[in-house]
């Protein structure tokens, strides 16, 4: 009996169409690629679906797919993004993230070394967040750069805490903290993109939301709502949130921390900071009462970060707006961001 | 105060890269193309995550990325196959599909009227499958042909019944079913893009399995593995079984249905029908002594596909093989395909 056994995937090798045609090299890509990586007992089962048993029936999910471009860039790569950003989606609903979904679209000439690397970087955000890659998909298509990578993963999760977190439930008079400085991942990226250098290296934010939102639950903070920063910048989720709210936020734009690289290389490039993606940055709406113990809460989990207390719900009931106000007492509208200031940064 | 009214999205307009900067136009898109289409009070609340309750703490969870071009075809589109394909994964693990997530990766320069069309085809679908889709993306990639539109579904959904149905549970004595004819949907899209012409068009069988099994499950069947047969044909879809079950398969090749259109096709290209990709047929096991009833589910179920027994699991306990017998009694293996038949047919 002859009995087809999996030739290993050499370094340096390329995807081809074959890799995506579902035969044999797909078959091979994901004996030796896949499986080491996030091995676990539902993907190892090869069948379409994994079955899964989860603690609560009131489950989170939420689906996010990445293209940022180029795919390795100071302080993670397109891997760590893809398990990091989903797993914040879920930590914005106030959820533990529990099982997530896998699937790539690869270009034909990818280097296969390069998805090991990308593979890696995901198995160890997923351990570092208690998360299970247990269901995967790998579709391959036409060369056009050989450099494109696209990740989708789509997570579910169970709640922290009974009490509801949403927009809905921001109050007037609600304290909006936002959890440390904004803009590195959206300026790191692009400084890779157009070869930027700085004297210190930018390194993106990218990072886990999830235990610092536990943080803040186990702490007793009644958060009302939570939003984590990502395209379109502060700016752009504030509005979001004002408009589902019905609210009008106040922020004083003195508070808001802008590290001096970031601050340096919009001047240079002529952005507003406001509108530069974060990938670990998050606002959240607390009452007025437990600023203090929140962003003590925040200090110890992360002495590194200045959050800070950068606004205050104003009133409830109107079309939602955000006001900026700046030293000199100066007010503008804040608006989502228009156009497009820096496509493909997750 | 001033507020940012949605402007509707026009037709002929296409996609830009401010679409996906998260920004004013991709709320434009979202608020004009895709909550109107997909409308539930999951998506409306904007969240970063969809909060559900799902009825049994065991779900089944399964994933898949849909790059198929082109994206109209002869009976069907990217959108009824992203729908299908992930309800067929789930009906193929015997679980009833509940709620979908959706996430779009699109092209610079892509028609925003064929994204109307695509998201009603899935809305369709959705609907008789009784999914609802709760949580979505977005995102814009740069322009190369402007042609191309990739979909990523992840759905969630909880058995039918109680008893385990996948690879393991096939035992020797198995009479293995074939739902339909093989080979349409591979042979459509392949005509669609290289320009071939039938007298009788040849529709993609691309269709929702989820019915025809719960048809089975009701009727008392004892289905022990399900599998659907999409890329790499029937002919992969059997080994990957036998390998996972570790038996072997005797299939008799006279049995396998073809239409005429198919085979033509197959024989003018110099293609083996065994291993282009359906989108709408499954490979079941069950008990020799369920046969007949199992196929007069079937024919009742659809009277026009031709539902028939296609072979039996010869032995338990080996590697895995499937032995294909023809019409003289000559045999031999079957294997995975090799290299690349048909890409980016799903």
């Amino acid at each position: 009996m002859t009995y087809a056994c999996p030739v290993p995937v050499e370094e340096k090798e390329v995807i081809t169409l074959s890799h995506g045609s579902g035969g044999r090299q797909t078959h091979q890509l994901i004996q030796t690629v896949f499986l080491p990586a996030f091995q676990n007992r539902w993907l190892e089962m090869l069948h379409d679906g994994a079955f899964l048993t989860v603690p609560d029936r009131d489950i989170v999910m939420t689906t996010d797919s990445y293209v940022v471009q180029p795919i390795f860039f100071p302080g993670g790569d397109i891997g760590k993004l893809a398990i990091t950003g989903t797993v914040n989606d879920l930590a914005m609903c106030g959820a533990k993230p529990l099982y997530f979904s896998c699937s790539l679209i690869l270009e034909e000439g990818f280097p296969i070394e390069d998805i090991r690397k990308v593979v890696d970087s995901m198995q160890r955000e997923a351990k570092a967040s208690g998360v299970h890659i247990v269901t995967a998909d790998t579709k391959v298509i036409e060369r056009t750069s050989g450099k494109n990578l696209f990740i989708n993963t789509t997570g579910i999760g169970v709640k922290w805490s009974a009490s509801p977190i949403n927009p809905l439930q921001i109050r007037e008079g609600d304290a909006i903290l936002l959890s440390g400085d904004i803009g590195r991942h959206g300026m790191a990226v692009m400084a890779e993109r157009e070869g930027l250098r700085f004297e210190t290296p930018l390194l993106s934010d990218c990072a886990l939301l999830a235990p610092a939102v536990e943080a803040l639950l186990q702490g007793g903070i009644e958060l009302h709502c939570l939003r984590d920063i990502t395209r379109g910048g502060l700016a752009t989720c504030l509005v979001e949130l004002a408009e589902s709210a019905q609210s009008n936020f106040l922020i004083e734009e003195e508070t808001i921390p802008i590290c001096n690289l970031v601050e340096g290389a919009c001047e240079i490039l002529g952005l507003d900071p406001l509108y530069v993606a974060c990938e670990g940055r998050f606002v959240t709406f607390v009452p007025a009462g437990q600023v203090a113990q929140a962003l003590a809460i925040l200090a110890r989990h992360d002495p590194l970060l200045p959050a800070c207390q950068i606004g205050t719900v104003e009133s409830a009931g109107s079309l939602g707006s955000v006001t900026l106000q700046n030293g000199f007492g100066t007010e503008r509208y804040l608006h989502r961001m228009m156009g497009s200031l820096l496509p493909r940064i997750c």
